[in-house]
């Protein structure tokens, strides 16, 4: 029987997290040239599941603390050409097309601050991402008024021409 | 033991279906945006998992049925940062694209007129999706007469020139 | 109970493999134009899981092995909706921003030449791919003298400016 | 002395126009298909100046009169590798991107309804398109009032959500 | 004969002008949105010659001063569908992508900090630009010692991994 | 009175050239780098006009010959920030949506093995590409059995599914 492991990742909610999957061996130097090149004073960590030789986490950034929980995050998933990246300075919108478009990216998994836990299966052969737990549960549908202050709120940061 | 949960989609075989995976407070109208820019015509509604904060599915569209249906189903699935759009009088192959270079969208899942189910797992932070069953079971490979007519269909429709 | 089948792709270590979600008629025509056009010299095949009317296994190609194999393997995983495109004489880098950008295209899972499982759940409606693995579970992180020649090899390999 | 020709493009009001360079032998098939891919029920006409070999400006499309119109504009700029496209039931922000993306495509210089006015320079190789006019030259810069007007027809039109 | 004038852009070396063509009454406000996405705490205005109807120059921003440079820059050029946007604490890499992927752009001219000049040919109808002088002319190729000082740069900058 | 000046760029038949429009210390760099990833074997070389401060022609390449033939290419033309592409063992179509997708391009004129006349205005701050000769004009439209050959290279070369 096949189980369903709960990998959470570690991180706290002033950190940004991406997670998704690539492949080759510039994959954390690609990552690592995209991120630094989306948005002025970004700081960030990748770490990279090779998959195949000598299967190890690689890892890139250009901030110490931010590489080792990307290191340490892909190594608990365990899943091969999974990539973590963690970052701060910056919002998902301001990386995310650019992250999508990396050669070596076949996909995103998450982008986002909230707390993550991965859902992996393991196999004899490796392992496989297949889900990801990204924040929390609805508690219900938006009102009219709640409505109002989303719009608002949206507005008052700036994102639309009011 | 964690247990996968089957989500049947509300949808009627008229109705077009994206589930896919974003993040943003703007997510929903940024997809609003994006539909109304595709199509001249186009028709659709719109409903976004909030996964921190207020919790609530956020909502918008040009239909006040299809608002309500993608709403419905976003909530039915539940997970964190998942979104639904339901459209009609446009194709899949109009839309995929531009909702692909939304800057809060991370991942789709499926794109279709087909029945959909979403197969779901809790755990007790929040929801995933974890698969999408898209239509039906293949019933064999297509022989030379089927490769023949599938290609007429194609270039009677005018997809390709002739 | 919902249970995890593993299906294991038929292929050799010197033919890259591609598995996404796509769909419409003539998905294995753009896929095919897609590919030729990426790399002189390229030889691929393309298989389609059609996920209704005829629900039947398409395919094209320009190399009648990579063909049958990427149409079996589509049968094998048998998930409508889900692509499978095998090739030579290229690498996933080359082609995969292509591929992602195939209106058709909704989601690419993998694209690399390890040995790739597809993890799929099957319900009486039909099947869904929940996940990937691709190659083998990482042994460790790099230290310095790795990581020292991961850009020795990139570098030598001529993929970065020395 | 080199000299700059004015050669105003046949077209109506109705018909959307886009002018362009290309290049390859199926660069008409190719926006053939991206075109009646963009928008369902979209008319129009392509014309491309081939400048090599035979040199012949090369046509395709999905409704006789645009096709003609495409290739009489098309041969009347006379620059290599440019393109025209001319088309009914769409607008520009339903096919500009798809046309960006198109793999011969090097560059857009305009997709408007506007009369167009194409400034071209021959030399003894060939020709260069240098220009576009691209409807009329500005009266004066909106007050106030006219912001609010234009903010409100885009919201009335439902580009936005209000 | 036709003449071609030079408009210079009034901007300081602080400031960065992206100009190009476009074309919609929504111009502006979508790439208000999408200077907005880009880069946390950017500073920019937009300015967009209508081309038709009231012909004006539309404009959006979120800092006066630079909503007024472009408005009078983007006057100044006169060329119906040009935009300009003129922006401060981000840099063109981090804004060119999202630019070129408006779906009312057609092309962008230029993105820099550099002195610029527009060429502008005036006809009976409208204006059209038909080049960029941006910045200087060179003053030589870089020899090796330049070189190496140049790809210094770059890694000291931390653009590329070392 | 402004003049346009004719630059012949130095190519034979057997060499693609790519002349655009970028800016930005690291292009070279980038450009080097998404070249190699298109197309394995690739042979290029690449010049850049920087527009200020040292203003030198930047240059970098996998082939010593292309290198300093984009590199002289450039020098000839002498517009700030522009750059030239020269390239052998690929097609246009295999580089040239890699290219338009790099950060630092701005825009892109041609992409083709024809001869290349360049249409460059000096003003007394710099120089400005204008436009560009890419081949021959047109001797004509194609007729019925034209445009059958023409269909028939394509599906013959393998471009289209017959």
């Amino acid at each position: 029987m096949v189980d369903i492991k709960i990998v959470a990742m570690e991180k706290d909610l002033e950190t940004q997290i991406v997670v998704g999957h690539a492949g080759f061996i510039k994959t954390v130097e690609d990552l690592y040239e995209t991120m630094i090149t989306s948005v002025p004073g970004i700081k960030f960590g990748i770490g990279f599941v090779e998959a195949s030789g000598a299967c190890l986490v690689r890892s890139e950034g250009n901030d110490e603390d931010l590489r080792k929980r990307a290191e340490i995050n892909a190594l608990n998933i365990g899943a091969g050409h999974t990539f973590v990246i963690m970052f701060k300075n910056a919002y998902p919108i301001n990386v995310n097309n650019a992250i999508k478009g990396v050669p070596e990216v076949v996909s995103t998994y998450c982008s986002t601050a909230n707390p993550i836990q991965i859902l992996v299966v393991e196999t004899e052969q490796g392992r496989s991402v297949v889900g990801i737990v990204d924040g929390y549960k609805p508690k219900g549908v938006e009102g009219k008024e709640e409505k109002e202050k989303r719009k608002k709120i949206v507005r008052d940061l700036g994102y639309k021409v009011q």
